[in-house]
């Protein structure tokens, strides 16, 4: 594996200058997302490789977010970027309408890897017009409206993406006329089936999406959209048979089953696909986007069964985008696909996960009064912090933040690590090919960072 | 400027090959925008420099097409190639959350073009994305919910621009619950108003507008969105006074004026912005894409008043996407922008516009039939193609195609040219910095091609 071990310690002064400039301009000009602007104190970077960044004081960080979970090969890897270089000096752009080799041989790449016989591809600039146009697709197949989709989940900033997704960000998009409906999905540490057990949780989960559909009407339901695995939610590993289940829920009552696999695909679980942990499960439309050439190039797209790309042989798909299968976007896509699998990377998540992570996580759990939880998979990793283990009172409300939830992560920056947090959570998602050192290291960082939180009880 | 005037002609056999291979993968596994998949015969493209374009048979077509009219520097502009290698080596990708140096240069050269002081730029991936957030922003801004939109518009795919847009592709998405109302802007050619004049016309259709207003009723409408020059629908220059008119409107009631400039934009029209045309009018909101980095990456944003923008000081804002402010996106946007201001790019279409296609359009409406009329500015023009040129029936359907309009276009290919076309129309909208000897041979083909078009009368 192409890891960097020993990247450069130091920033120059210019690109501390530069970053100090950035700064400035970035006050002045940049409106961020899902941001209260004045209030911003945004981090500089001046740079990053491998599995770190550095900030505007040239301040070596681990980087446990793989920014928004996407650079799942790390930050700059030489072969993707060679394979930027090379096609930009060949082609960087051209209508979708045209063919284009870079465009076809990323399809088939992708194409290959999904489940089943999902083969074709609709490529988008990311994974908001991923779910958009999946949802679309399931829409004009079933000649249905409603979208089921679970609270605790996110599919997307636009309109129709934000309306779907199950957390806070949707309330203020919401208008009530998306055609959506939001359920209940397993999940054990907070259950709200007052389940005991994982099999428990699976089954009462299920029981509850029935009597949902049963409500709503059946034959209303074009579409029931899952994370495989929820990501920013809280990275619920699904228990055994609930995708399953759903599987058959659908088949039962004519529901497309749209997979988003934005997050938790291209290896970030330790398979190329979330959803193939669940044996035998092939949804009917899979979302993707991140981690396909790990966000160095705009991409996203929607992998279509034979079933509903045979709706759009003849009739008209109603959707696109200028830049549908971009050439270098495409071209960067390839590259990833194959240096993951050449230097075994997904494998390497799996082996991880089970080796470093996962263990390493189990005994933070034990030590520290502030983890309610900690759960994942491969290389996808929440750690619920809680006021009180007993009554799982988190540690910042949902949708919000706390004091004391800034001051753990506020600790681990200080400490050198990035962490991804989310309301209560901190998430530990580094890169797949963080070498075995780096992921010990980030976990003892979080072992002492999580002081904080301990103390704040 | 930077202009390749002689470009090899030929395409190598591993390049054809490699063609061959492409086009297979794509029939395999590519599932193109807005067509139905069956019936597909893409065009291939080997190979792209400058003004051209090389097919599947190596055979060399002059890009009269910009292919989705965003290549406004050409292919391949060596300036702005350099700059997405050297920020590829350096670093291609960071989350929106942190500052970086490419995105805030960025926003400083969108932020010092734009009209007025709307010098805050909220980045996307592209025009769809653009719109859906200037929209949000809109109606969390006012507390309003209605948007209109012009029909014979273009505003993107996802579901909430596409259902903003006025054009036949809404049509499969539109479940009647977008919050949006469509009107009748200016178009002389095809008056709904009756007019004789462009003053006519748009004394007209500002009163029509002030009626639909009126009936949908002032209070409840949170934007007015229109492109500054309808481009896909038809390149209808706005008469004199009419987005004065729209922006004195949008004054009165408390409505928010967003000018799409994502095709119009970045020198297009001969101006910066096409808005500019209209003296004084100073939009509330900008959406832009294509031309800001000519679409050599993915990228797209909105730029925001300083009203606006304050809105969302202390108030988070609800919209956000993974790749918001892409390093290699705006790294690219800052080569353009400075490229096109080092060669003059922009002043360039202007005279092209004035000089060449202006004039040179004007003699093909004279001599063809088949031609109902010629409209347009700077390198974006329009030839309405009539089955009479009294009773001004087109010569395809709105919202479809024809024998005859195939064949023009076949012609135009067959002789050498990638023309732009949409319904009955063939769009003349070559790269901005084409040689006026490459725009005269334009012209001269499709000349030649229009031939066609006058026989199947
Ligand atoms: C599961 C999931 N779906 C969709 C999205 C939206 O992707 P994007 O931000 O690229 O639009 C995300 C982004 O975090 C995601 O995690
Ligand atoms: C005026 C206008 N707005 C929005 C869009 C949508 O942009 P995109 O295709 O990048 O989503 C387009 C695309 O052609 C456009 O012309």
């Amino acid at each position: 594996m192409t890891t960097i071990d020993n990247p450069p310690a130091t920033v120059s002064d210019a690109e501390l200058e530069a970053g100090r400039r950035a700064y400035e301009l970035d006050r002045k000009h940049v409106f961020h997302s899902w941001s209260a602007q004045a209030t911003l104190k945004p981090m500089t970077v001046t740079k990053a490789e491998g599995s770190y960044v550095w900030d505007g004081e040239g301040t070596r960080l681990l980087d446990f977010s793989s920014q928004m979970v996407n650079t799942n090969i790390g930050h700059q890897h030489p072969k993707v970027v060679a394979a930027i270089v090379e096609q930009a000096q060949k082609l960087c752009t051209i209508a979708p309408s045209h063919v284009n080799d870079a465009r076809s041989e990323a399809a088939r790449l992708i194409a290959e890897r999904t489940p089943g016989e999902l083969n074709k591809v609709f490529f988008t600039n990311g994974g908001a017009e991923a779910v958009e146009n999946a949802v679309r697709m399931a829409r004009l197949h079933t000649g249905r409206r409603k979208v089921l989709s679970r609270y605790r989940s996110y599919h997307g900033g636009t309109d129709t993406a934000v309306n779907i997704t199950g957390d806070p960000r949707r309330w203020a998009n919401d208008y009530g006329d998306a055609g959506v409906v939001h359920f209940f999905g397993p999940f054990l540490y907070r259950s709200r089936f007052y389940a005991q057990t994982q099999e428990q949780e699976c089954e009462r989960a299920l029981a509850h999406l029935n009597e949902v559909i049963a409500m709503e009407g059946p034959g209303q339901i074009a579409a029931i959209i899952l994370e495989s695995v929820p990501g920013t939610a809280g990275i619920m590993v699904p228990p055994p048979g609930y995708l399953q289940g759903v599987r058959e829920i659908c088949d039962r009552y004519g529901i497309m089953y749209i997979a988003d696999e934005v997050m938790a695909g291209f290896g970030r679980t330790g398979k190329w696909f979330a959803v193939e942990h669940s044996d035998g499960v092939i949804p009917d439309l899979i979302t993707f986007a991140k981690g396909v050439n790990s966000g160095y190039v705009p991409l996203g797209g929607v992998a279509i069964s034979p079933h509903i790309a045979a709706t759009f042989d003849n009739r008209p798909y109603p959707g696109g985008l200028t830049y549908s299968g971009h050439p270098l976007a495409t071209a960067a896509a390839v590259a990833t696909i194959n240096t993951m699998a050449e230097e075994g990377i997904v494998e390497n998540a799996a082996r991880l996960g089970t080796e470093i992570m996962g263990p390493g996580l189990a005994e933070i759990a034990q030590r520290h009064p502030s983890v309610g939880e900690v759960r994942g998979v491969g290389m996808f990793w929440a750690i619920e912090l809680v006021k009180d283990q007993a009554t799982r009172e988190p540690l910042a409300p949902y949708g919000g933040t706390s004091d004391a939830m800034n001051a753990v992560i506020g600790e681990c920056k200080k400490l050198g690590l990035l962490p991804f947090a989310n309301y209560n959570r901190i998430h530990a998602v580094p890169p797949l090919n963080i070498t075995d050192e780096q992921a010990r290291e980030g976990l003892a960082i979080l072992d002492q960072a999580l002081e904080v939180a301990d103390r704040s009880l």
